[in-house]
């Protein structure tokens, strides 16, 4: 099945490009590729000439969300146009995207965080423009990609990527490879049921592991609290309750504030609770934490642990278990769309 | 990663066994199988000369669980010696165990129905008996297995298998290859949380979905509901509430007891919830449903997939997604055992 959306014949199994000195194997070495990351607030683009995580150009811009969707659509484009070579033999282009798409049609279903986006299907109006290979992934799975490739996950060959922050977004890597599943969408981590009957998720659900430990649940959380009367030192720096986001909670956590870090520490302990599961299904080597929410620290990563430890079914599976936060920040998407395009 | 216990250089993608022509290929049809599929009731043992699962022969004893873990080895090796070929030439033995095990080392952790098998170094001792490769896997990996190539979920790369009895294992297929994990312990689908705080499970943590959907629960929440006073034919035909089984409690659905149905009901409806979390977490074509409970039928499989479906966070998950029934029934171990030492 052509899982990242180039064709079966030219995808060979890692084991084989060691082993088969035929010439028609098919090297990831020789493919340029350039690498976009749409994002809800910026649009990256970079050329990557070889297996490096180190551009040869790139370049970023605000994401014109506020123009509409072919105004999007055209910036990307251009971004493209900026950094690709004048050579574009064996070029191939890998785009990393916030929301559910279909790799192999290459139709993005919807991206929340960019308006008007739905049905959208960009790998044909990006291949009608640049007649190259065009390979789409969920931004997630994307960052995933870049974490174990050249992140916190290198060298294992099992780990799982979450990254908290307005929402949770996840991939998995499992015998070596990006689980995609049947249609591209696996790795929706933040979208397991941790509370049944809690709160509303943003995909329409309720008590979703996104609903109840992500930025927005962090600070509603909050909220909720001062409502009920309790002291924080959230209302004389930050005004009414409504304006409370979740990085202001982490702030006030970091300083000391007990309603913050009482907060805070309740999303580690869901969080992690919700990793012991998540370890009992995939045995991972390496859980990598990423987002906004993430650098929160040690205040989030502590219960989380302590969690994690104290639901798992059997100590074999804390045996080498890594849990770490990721290496490569922003960089994960343009890298990960990188590692995407080539295939490897 | 020599996941499934054979060494590294001898496993090849298939990929590189369909494009490579060089004499140094493995190929898998050479080997000669026995399987094992050691149960808590019956030790079966079939002897597989080819990639097919027809066993040229096969024996099938009660396991001798009374006469303690030295005597239940002791009836393996006979059992194997039974079947086995005299030419042992490029044989191996692929052993199905009821419980976690670490693959690699061979050493099974804990066999819950085979009393006293606590850290068996199983693979050693077979090992030094028979001079041949012995490889091990989890009862319901070895099942997943079964079911992938020769059952209910043939021509798939992305399965779940689902084995509801006594307890709830599982067993995934990802991109084409069982999903084992750093430590050989992927797969413990009944060991998520479906419900914090809930009833406690066998593994001795809380709201597990086994905890809360297997037989055992099944057979507590009729008891329940008798106990509070609910008139049901359970008690007129079984007598006392507390010899109330899930067999029995599946038998009265069946017959129209609205007790028993409403009781099936709430197990296949909290299954079909986890259902879909694994659904957002794997995204796979066929999910299979095996073991004791799921011979219930329809008035499990319906609330299921009713609840399958009203808990997806976006349609498109369920393209093509197909729920069915397990097809190998008790076969599915002896078969995976081949499957799982034919490395293929």
């Amino acid at each position: 099945m052509p899982l990242n959306g180039l064709p079966a014949k030219r995808r060979v199994a890692p084991a084989a490009r060691r082993e088969c000195c035929l010439p028609l194997c098919y090297t990831a070495d020789m493919v340029t590729v350039v690498a976009v990351d749409l994002g809800g607030t910026n649009l990256r683009a970079a050329y990557f000439p070889d297996d490096h995580p180190h551009p040869k150009a790139q370049t970023k811009i605000p994401t014109p969300t506020h123009e509409g969707p072919q105004a999007v659509l055209h910036r990307i484009i251009q971004t493209i146009e900026q950094v690709a070579p004048a050579d574009r033999h064996d070029l191939r282009i890998g785009v990393g995207v916030p929301g559910p798409l279909d790799p192999v049609e290459g139709v993005v279903f919807d991206a929340p965080n960019v308006p008007g986006w739905l049905d959208i299907p960009l790998k044909a109006l990006l291949q009608q423009h640049f007649n190259v290979p065009i390979i789409l992934g969920n931004d997630a799975n994307v960052a995933a990609l870049a974490e174990w490739r050249y992140g916190a996950a290198r060298g294992s060959d099992d780990m799982l990527y979450l990254t908290i922050s307005t929402g949770i977004g996840g991939g998995v890597i499992a015998n070596g490879r990006l689980v995609l599943g049947a249609n591209g969408l696996a790795g929706e981590l933040g979208h397991m049921l941790v509370n049944p009957g809690g709160a509303l998720c943003g995909c329409g659900q309720h008590g979703h592991l996104e609903a109840e430990a992500a930025g927005p649940a962090i600070a509603r959380k909050a909220r909720e609290r001062i409502a009920a009367g309790e002291r924080t030192s959230l209302i004389d720096a930050k005004g009414p309750p409504a304006e409370i986001t979740a990085e202001a909670v982490g702030r006030a956590a970091n300083s000391g504030d007990l309603l913050a870090r009482a907060v805070v520490e309740e999303a580690g302990e869901i969080i992690g609770r919700q990793l012991a599961s998540l370890v009992h299904a995939f045995n991972p080597e390496v859980i990598v934490i990423g987002g906004g929410v993430s650098t929160i620290g040690s205040l989030l990563f502590e219960p989380m642990l302590l969690a994690l430890r104290a639901h798992i079914m059997h100590p074999a599976f804390l045996k080498n278990l890594r849990v770490v936060p990721a290496a490569l920040g922003d960089d994960a998407g343009l890298i990960g769309a990188m590692v995407l395009a080539r295939g490897t």
